[in-house]
């Protein structure tokens, strides 16, 4: 959607903030706020945070055209034109920190913080949210099929199913930093840089008069590296049968085939016969694909039933997380100017959960230096360099207090990185391949029961006890004392 | 993510099944494919066809640029440079029909049919699928969520949990197409031509001294129309009081306050505490908003309970289709050029539902000219012209062809429009409320039981004699008899 630029690309309450503001004259206060969610998605026990690069290029390219002022212009509310001509000069003049693409993160601690003007702030939630949602929800999602997959090759397969054209390449991206290894998008592919892999469809055997011409001509077509799809009229009966013919040849002429693929019927027991089909016929080195509404459970069910299959190709159940299709990830202001001086805000809720926690925080991961693993995720305000002077923590739930540990031997490593400094991008953007590597490294500051697909140990995410008393601090002052 | 264009939106086997063909002298060769769904989503009695304007756009546009040429020529399948400069020159030449945007469509017939070269007709299917797979699916939910809104207001609100930008502002238009009012969506506004709502976040009211202030602030900025957000501490506490001192004050002024909004807690009980409140004021124009992860379920239930809401702000679960977040929407060759020869051709699996039905087909809506209600659709090839003549047509069921019916007194409405013949379009689009009219013009064909959302009545989608006829004739050919 980028051909019309994106900064209509925001909920109209984001505008109609902005020119109220404007008409109040408090448009230039400073506010913060912070991105997060507060909900694991899939039961899992870890999301992996991704839509960075995306919400980098938005903001250095945010500004309003000609064409969305003239849309602006003609709105019910009637902007005035001074408020207008405000628009046109705009550009992004904040600070904003971020976790890492790639990153190891976790419910209720800030993902991404926005410090500017409040209207800055408030104009840029809509999409930043639309963008970390989707893609740290699909990197979540390739994760939990990467920790089933181990070392097999995983393919995303999604675009048909993808909920339209950017779902499908930035999911590809997204899947491609959790661990997969290639994507069918050439569109992903031409843009990030990520491998792409294809067969053939179905099509190309309807297309001749039979299984075994089709099978031969393709494999003559693409003689260096063949993938045959056997399933189009009877898997055993003819696609195995005739891709073995295909696969002979090929040798006597010196060439291998490098896999068939099941897409279709019960893919443990057909790629058990399959197997033992190529293998009988002295075709060990030929692999098996197999693709079909797979995911995390499918595939460790198949694995479990002794299937072999080498490779899997995923579509549907990852490019829309189809078991929990979004996020939910919010943006919160958590301080604001007022009267001229910052102070911490607070949004209250009858649901306990949804209280959010005030004040500017930052996120230190807890590193135990002996093992190089994570004990908890400690989140602080800015000035509170008990972390980083390796003084002793109090960890303790903030939803059941009693519940505290102390740690004095450790390593704190700051998770959000500052990206842009007064509207400056200060971040050196990674390329795909140290995104991935450092997603890698993440994973390793994790023991296995908080990585585990089913029931994973829950990690400590804590609060500074600062931090949780200003919360409490705020609540007493918001709630009066009620009589039932 | 027009801005590199979309020829490579698409997987990479369509490229790889181009090249193999383009090898073998068989790119030529003349194909027709259909794009349809075997299952209705969310237990709906109908879906509503949307993407085709996508599409229309896609086609027109659809060329390799140069650094398009030059990612495919760095591709490990070693492409032929000839090959490439075939892409350089592509255009789409082949015909396409579609239904309408907004038609009222079942499962297993032909949404769109695709004529052309089979490289022509190959290369589509994938951004064809992932257009029409999204955008038929939103309008088919939003569907859902207005036959249970009936004459109230419904506000897409959707966009930060929407899985990226493409799906915000596709999605958006989907939901319009099927009944919404509005969207929140400003790109989606300014590009469509959709209405836009929007009111103010939980962040506004934070960012003053007291919510009192801020609810002035707002309405003072906001005057001809300003709906207010209650729930950011306390709703029948502070937020609704703290509204109605607001809404008084503005009448003092002459003016009027326009709703209050729900954003939390229960809906049901609040809503009808604020309406008593609201009235007690004199307030009983200011009308009530709700939001917070509704859909057709929970808007039902809400409408049961006696909650008193007059617009819906409908979010997540809407954009996300969240219940089921994909279509399945398929595209099968249904009949290709073989030895000169143009053959019906199948697609055969161990799933009785999964193969397809052989030749290129049209689709007639079957109307009993009385009462202008939609009997059948009834699917029959293109030399079959006994619909159009009125002839007396069998109707049976394909999956159990004992239930039969004769229908002689009818109207037969051709729902396969031409959109492009020989690569120029043909179909002038329909604007956006032309669109939406259809829509309802279509609903009103179908009797309430076809419409319902829990247990719909299934509609007749019956298949000619001779369809049926050639579908048995093909599976016998390619299923051998087998002993067990």
């Amino acid at each position: 959607m980028n051909e019309m630029g994106l900064a209509l690309h925001t909920d109209k309450y984001q505008i109609n903030m902005m020119y109220a503001h404007w008409i109040n004259g408090t448009h230039h206060k400073k506010a913060v706020f912070e991105a997060y969610f507060r909900k694991l998605p899939f039961g899992n026990g870890y999301a992996v945070f991704a839509g960075l690069e995306r919400i980098v290029n938005y903001i250095t390219n945010l500004s309003f055209r000609e064409e969305d002022i003239a849309y602006l212009a003609e709105q019910e509310e009637n902007y005035d034109a001074k408020f207008l001509e405000e628009l046109r000069q705009f550009r992004f003049h904040g600070n904003l920190f971020s976790m890492k693409e790639g990153a190891v993160v976790f419910a209720d601690e800030p993902l991404i913080r926005v410090e500017g003007s409040i209207i800055e702030a408030q104009l840029v939630e809509t999409a930043l949210l639309n963008f970390m949602n989707y893609q740290t929800l699909i990197a979540t999602k390739a994760s939990r099929i990467k920790q089933v997959g181990g070392n097999d090759i995983l393919l995303e397969f999604g675009t048909r199913r993808a909920q339209e054209a950017d779902a499908a390449i930035w999911g590809a991206r997204a899947a491609y930093i959790a661990g997969f290894h290639a994507t069918s998008n050439m569109l992903a592919g031409a843009r990030f840089g990520i491998p792409t892999k294809g067969t053939h469809a179905h099509a190309w055997v309807q297309s001749f008069g039979n299984e075994q011409e089709a099978f031969d001509r393709y494999a003559n077509a693409m003689p260096d590296g063949v993938t045959l799809l056997v399933d189009t009229f009877d898997t055993l009966g003819s696609g195995v049968p005739h891709a073995i013919k295909t696969a002979k040849d090929l040798e006597a002429r010196g060439k291998k085939m490098i896999a068939i693929r099941l897409d279709s019927g019960d893919l443990a027991y057909l790629s058990i016969q399959a197997r033992k089909m190529l293998d009988d016929a002295g075709l060990s080195y030929v692999k098996i694909v197999a693709s079909n509404d797979l995911d995390e459970n499918t595939i460790l069910d198949l694995k479990a039933q002794g299937a072999r299959i080498d490779t899997w190709g995923v579509g549907t159940q990852l490019i829309t997380a189809s078991d929990q299709p979004s996020l939910g990830g919010v943006y919160k202001l958590v301080e604001c100017e007022i009267d001229g001086e910052m102070v911490p805000t607070i949004k209250i809720s009858a649901n306990p959960e949804k209280v959010s926690t005030p004040g500017t925080k930052e996120v230190y991961r807890i590193i135990n230096p002996t093992n190089g693993k994570a004990i908890a995720d400690y989140i602080c305000f800015p000035d509170e360099k008990d972390p980083l002077e390796g003084k002793r923590l109090k960890l303790f739930n903030p939803a059941h207090p009693y519940i505290r540990k102390y740690v004095s031997d450790y390593k704190a490593v700051p998770m959000l990185e500052p990206i842009f400094i007064e509207g400056k991008q200060v971040y050196t953007m990674p390329n795909l391949e140290e995104i991935r590597a450092y997603h890698v490294s993440q994973l390793d500051e994790f023991w296995p029961e908080y990585l585990r697909k089913l029931n994973p140990e829950i990690y400590r995410v804590n609060v500074s006890v600062k931090a949780w008393e200003m919360k409490q601090k705020l609540l007493a002052q918001y709630l009066p004392e009620e009589e039932l």
